[in-house]
């Protein structure tokens, strides 16, 4: 068999908290003035309070709501595959399997949240959803989860990627949602970066004061993130569900669960429903977080509280962090281009109970390309991480000549990445590897509050 | 239930060739220059012996060869899905129905029949396949499939197309194919093209031109066509066989079929499996063939002997066409860009056992746009005709009050269209439609045989 496919009454009723099965949990988010533990109320100018809810339960598994689970069937459940062609390939007695959510109507893993935190503000009588987009992955799965709960959407797409992504844009657009290229003159934020720099190309910092400002000043808005909280990671983990269930079509099980690594939300889908059984001392697995060099908070930064964004406004969570002021280079992955990873990843990393690793472009891409002609998927710059790491590990196989299980998410395709491939094709792509000076400068930068 | 999924081994082992149920065959290809019916040897040094002998063959069933069968196992079986969210917004009694094909490596149904091709060259010792193509989804399919059984692949890429369209071109080079910007001063044909126009853009023409005199003047090198002839229609019902399993898995047996059409492959390929139970007397099903109102063909065309290309090198076919020499408005939709109709298709249309509809761009975006907002997935222009013509059918329902159930083939996404979509959205897509005084001069000018 190459292939597993489950039917629509296997998508989980139920999304896991890994949150009640770690030994140690996280420590709570701080106050950025205050510098104490912040209170759900807090939050809610921002969020939806069932999301509120979801973002501090310790609860071990939260009902999927009717109406989300019917918007999953459009998609899911997602296939499975034995990636049997890499495998003879790389001439490798390693099992290699990948879980696709390219299938996804925005072409990634996106859209498991982005309908739930929909369909949430929905319930509440919220109108719009405001949220930020660097090259337009999050903002495209916002758009398609707002156009059917006929919510307004209003992304803030950084006006570089605006103007050199159009397609992205396009899609956005086709969905229904209104998106506009920051700095903008719309809010207080936008307006102070164009009085200082009309000319100013935005980055995700702005573009995020910018959808936080709009949600914070009209009550019938809120703001939506697509990685780093709990209830995002949360909603994830429907898709690990699914890739348990089918490994167990396959009568086989992962030695090795592998995941692109952002803010965590790719990694913990499909991480955490097999992590379940790691903290229930059922079944033992080894997860690794797959992360670019240039950018490598969980491989080489420091845990301590830091902001979320840029400018500091967020509250204060306990992270694995290159520092929030950090500006990482223009890789193609630009959904891996974040300073900090989520608390309870971080906390995880921290325990030990999974691993990272990171690679530099050039290898991503070596990877990506290999595998485009092996398997004929061409993948996500993102998810080319997660290929990178799982060629390492079947290559080690063949070394030690041993077989091994190797699982990995393909998060998304690479259909609106293209120009990233004939960067690489024509030799003009940069590794960006950050060196150990570089990291050690960085982190002296860090004023933010020690963990205790 | 929103999909209907099968499981790999319900991917059919048998291709269905409709010839052999039809109560009137098609009259037989004639040579170009002497104008008698060629024989299957004509053709060799073109094609493989095994696709000649589908070309010509009468028998029912032909197997499909295992190795291909498991690589169609890749991206087969495809899902097929009821669009409730759309049946809702047209607030129709109509039951609608997609295959989606979109889910292949390119992105489209086109790698059903050029897996096929190049497994039989491969067979054969062949080393090479050339082929031409206009957009790419054509040279991204074979190209994909070249990769697989360490063909070479050199595609023959419009040159326009090779500059405007760069990202089809680029996908074509993860998978290892070589592409021209067609004129080219590889061949005779395209060093005369350049000589008496150094800027030729090219024409879908000139690139077929190129990509046949390579394969007849290379032994090692043959040629392959992604429509039109008997047994690339044949490699396409592929799809429709798996439309016919999950129809009865959904309880339900559709009224009116409905697919795209450019040269025939497209709608061969959903919808002779449905034909096959009406030749046998066994249910009857409409079948409507939806095609551009910029080169409608088989809604505005007559019925005789044509070239399949500008030139007039190849065998003249019996089809329903507009003229060899006629060239159609650059409209997005570049596979229904085609002055003819395969010969199978055009004796469906005269016999009346099949229908077409034709609709202008502009109705074919309306319809695009509205299906992505309420399905998720955006369709490829070629693909929104298809879509244009069920929504009209759903509209009747709802109009006469009475219930049908409506089948048509999404045959593939958009990912690489959203520039249509922008122009759509811009007020800037024209609809092209012919009047009926310039089809009237453009069949006044066709010289090639009648039909006895």
């Amino acid at each position: 068999m190459r292939k597993f496919l489950l039917t629509e009454k296997d998508i989980p009723r139920q999304w896991y908290n890994i949150l009640a099965d770690m030994p140690n949990k996280p420590r709570p988010p701080l106050h950025p003035g205050t510098k104490e533990p912040i209170t759900p109320d807090m939050l809610a100018p921002l969020f939806p309070q069932a999301l509120i809810e979801q973002e501090v339960s310790a609860e071990k598994w939260i009902d999927i709501p009717d109406q989300v689970r019917d918007i999953y069937t459009m998609w899911r459940p997602t296939p499975l595959f034995r990636a049997r062609n890499l495998e003879k390939l790389l001439d490798t007695p390693a099992k290699i399997y990948y879980k696709y959510e390219g299938v996804s109507p925005s072409g990634s893993h996106k859209p498991n949240t982005a309908v739930a935190q929909a369909y949430y503000n929905k319930m509440e009588g919220v109108r719009r959803i405001t949220t930020e987009t660097g090259a337009g992955q999050w903002g495209s799965a916002l758009s398609f989860a707002c156009q059917l709960f006929d919510l307004e959407c209003e992304v803030y797409m950084v006006k570089i990627s605006y103007e050199q992504k159009p397609y992205r844009k396009i899609m956005m657009q086709t969905w229904g949602a209104k998106v506009f290229a920051s700095p903008t003159d719309r809010t207080e934020a936008g307006r102070k970066i164009l009085a200082e720099d009309p000319n100013s190309p935005g980055s995700l910092g702005i573009a995020i004061s910018e959808a936080i400002e709009r949600a914070a000043t009209d009550p019938d808005t809120k703001y939506s993130l697509g990685s780093v909280l709990n209830h995002v990671l949360l909603h994830q983990t429907v898709l690990g569900q699914e890739a348990v269930q089918q490994m167990e079509m396959a009568g086989d099980w992962p030695d090795i669960v592998i995941a692109p690594f952002g803010g965590g939300s790719n990694f913990a889908g499909l991480a955490f429903p097999f992590l379940r059984f790691k903290l229930e001392g059922k079944r033992d697995v080894r997860c690794i977080a797959s992360e670019p060099a240039s950018c490598p908070k969980l491989t080489k930064g420091v845990f301590r509280y830091d902001f979320g964004d840029t400018v500091g406004m967020t509250p204060l969570l306990p992270m694995y962090t290159l520092g929030h002021k950090f500006v990482p280079a223009p890789i193609h992955a630009g959904g891996l281009r974040y300073h900090g990873a989520g608390a309870i990843i971080s906390q995880l990393i921290h325990d030990r109970i999974i691993e990272a690793r990171a690679h530099d472009q050039i290898e991503t891409f070596d990877a990506a390309v290999l595998f485009a002609r092996a398997e004929g998927i061409i993948p996500a710059p993102e998810a080319a991480h997660a290929i990178a790491t799982a060629i390492q590990e079947a290559k080690r196989c063949r070394e030690e000549g041993t077989s091994r299980t190797i699982l990995f998410n393909l998060c998304g395709h690479g259909h609106f990445d293209l120009k990233a491939y004939q960067d690489y094709f024509e030799g003009k792509l940069q590794p960006h590897a950050l060196s150990d000076e570089e990291i050690q400068q960085l982190i002296a930068q860090i004023d933010t509050p020690e963990i205790a």
